[in-house]
């Protein structure tokens, strides 16, 4: 098995996946300065063109990562490389089915978010602000975005479900949060779905201020 | 047109715009470590003596700018290079014909104006600061300046000539800020001006800290 | 005596501490820039192999430790090489005798801890986290975990004797809180015990935003 | 004048003055990394062994010094290098005048020290803090110490005088707050005098936390 496996691993590995591994650590290193990946939390993927996933590989510190620490999985979630992606690993594939233009997710454990999921309980609600603009297909600040909070759960099939079920049901949405736990992101490339999460963070916080948590 | 605009391009561009580029460069970095300009939010410019300006394009992150990401207009905001210039230019050059002293303007969206502009509504009023006399022409803390807030709009030379009106029924203000946005400040060089932005956040949140937004 | 020791300094050092040495340096290098050790406080220590203890010298800025400021120690505290410990040495040789699997402890004085000890008296616990599965053992964010806190002794070997009790009543504990001063935690390695302690660091904060301390 | 000073310059800086001027250039760049002296704010001074005092000119950034923005003054604040001092040089001649074995004064214009001035009136109490023993001559934290706050005044020689009088009537400080300014503290060196001031600033957070100012 494992011969098999690194025969995968020099068959797979490929300039699309080192290109888009460097874009993911260098993400994270970023991320990390901001404070959003405490110990080993977070994990983050990029798609490939051919439809196979660069992901972090489970438990390694997202503020200095290495190329070895990101792994290759299919569109399936099953690893092509040998090595164990991040527990989450189903939640990035269910977006990148539902999103065929996404080719990046992000997913830090920031404070921000872990408040926000305590003291809003089922949505955070957007409006009124200039840096809505920073997120896709938004024009003008005189918008109203939900931000969706979901259940934590270790039963990640079923929690996948739960956000697809919400979707399906109250149309797109940007991003979602997990309760205790953190936000989901993505977009067109790593470099957006970074700018993305940066405005959503600031708003978050916001938000915080403005409704009487003690930050 | 796009030939027209690539002469005048190597017309225009000469060491005065290159050492004001590089100023402005060096600002970005500085503000986007305090985390004033999340995601591609802020713009920058500064007015060269022959009064044709210097100005950030529309849609660059402000904490890694290159020369490239700075463009040339001329004091009515027309492109000078071919370049697409922030959406909200008019207000840097509305503040060039009212003060020809001033040669930069910066506009940041920190979190403190962002703040200050939900819980005060109309104006933040800065007295009793020993930290006052580092904006221009205070002498000492026993003193008293208001900020104005301006309502957002995504119709620019609505907006600019909302601030025009203000100044000239309230007299010279120091910045202003435009609500869940941003402050704009200004002064005669990039230093100066980067100086005033630091007093000026510095104040803000103070005054938040002490009128009970939970910061 | 002091011959003695320079003597035995000859003897003891060897790979193995200065390996350490260098873990406890970097550590107290992202200790410090998070604002985990002020002034000269905290200390950190680290077990070699062999069962002597690299502990840092008194008095010494964590953030910008060099080879000379860790020394050694044996199992009873006694200093090896005729340099002075930290005060607080016999807490770190007391969890060493409890539990042989622990080779690092960190003790920084970060702002969170001493608040923490202020708001919660005797404990504080923390539930329902997605981070608490950073911390060893635990598996899911349904758990409660709760950190003792124990009021502040200038006499450390009735301090160390009020922790060993409070573990031979209560069971085992990931960490603990000295009131008014800081956190103590622990780990297999230097590496383990800096990602327990940005854990708990983070999920203290969380609490004390949640719980109303004006942070 | 000029003449007569220029000479001076050449007479008196000597190898005393340049590393003290490089250890308060070290030190402004420590202090401004924590946000403690936003624009040009904040002065340090450093006393040589011949009396003469090592102190930063006026309307720099503490952040960026440059060995030529460190002057010379004599013990009665007489520049002796033809430079401009600080507004508030005699405030450092006073305490260097009351205190022989204070070799180095910092001034700061931190938020906390400003916000605390707001909050307290007149003195910061502080207690029970292990980190009280950062401060030189305290051995436990079972100890209580006063920071009294002045009212700011632009009268400086004024202000200098309500120090010296609150000292002749309540005994030694180890720092006081000038209201809506900043905090000065002292030490026998610029490396204890600084972590005099981070321990401060630490202190004077907790209780901004613990007493309801909304930071």
């Amino acid at each position: 098995m494992a011969g098999i496996q690194l025969t995968q691993t020099h068959m797979t590995y490929h300039t699309d996946f080192f290109a888009l591994a460097e874009q993911l650590i260098t993400a994270g290193r970023f991320i990390d300065s901001k404070g959003w990946v405490p110990a080993t939390s977070g994990n983050f993927s990029a798609r490939l063109p051919n439809g196979t996933i660069a992901i972090t590989v489970s438990g390694k510190h997202k503020g200095c990562l290495q190329q070895d620490d990101i792994m290759l999985i299919d569109a399936d979630a099953i690893p092509l490389d040998g090595k164990t992606p991040s527990a989450e690993t189903e939640l990035h594939t269910a977006l990148y089915k539902r999103y065929p233009d996404v080719h990046a997710i992000l997913h830090p454990h920031s404070m921000t978010a872990t408040l926000a999921s305590r003291l809003f309980k089922t949505e955070v609600i957007l409006q009124d602000y200039e840096l809505l603009k920073a997120l896709p297909g938004i024009k003008t600040h005189d918008t109203c975005i939900s931000i969706p909070i979901f259940a934590n759960d270790q039963n990640i099939p079923r929690l996948a479900a739960q956000v697809d079920n919400y979707i399906d049901q109250h149309g797109d949405i940007l991003a979602y949060i997990i309760a205790g736990h953190g936000l989901y992101t993505w977009g067109h490339s790593v470099q957006h779905a970074l700018r993305y999460l940066e405005a959503l963070d600031f708003l978050l916080l916001c938000e915080l201020h403005l409704h009487g948590v003690k930050l």
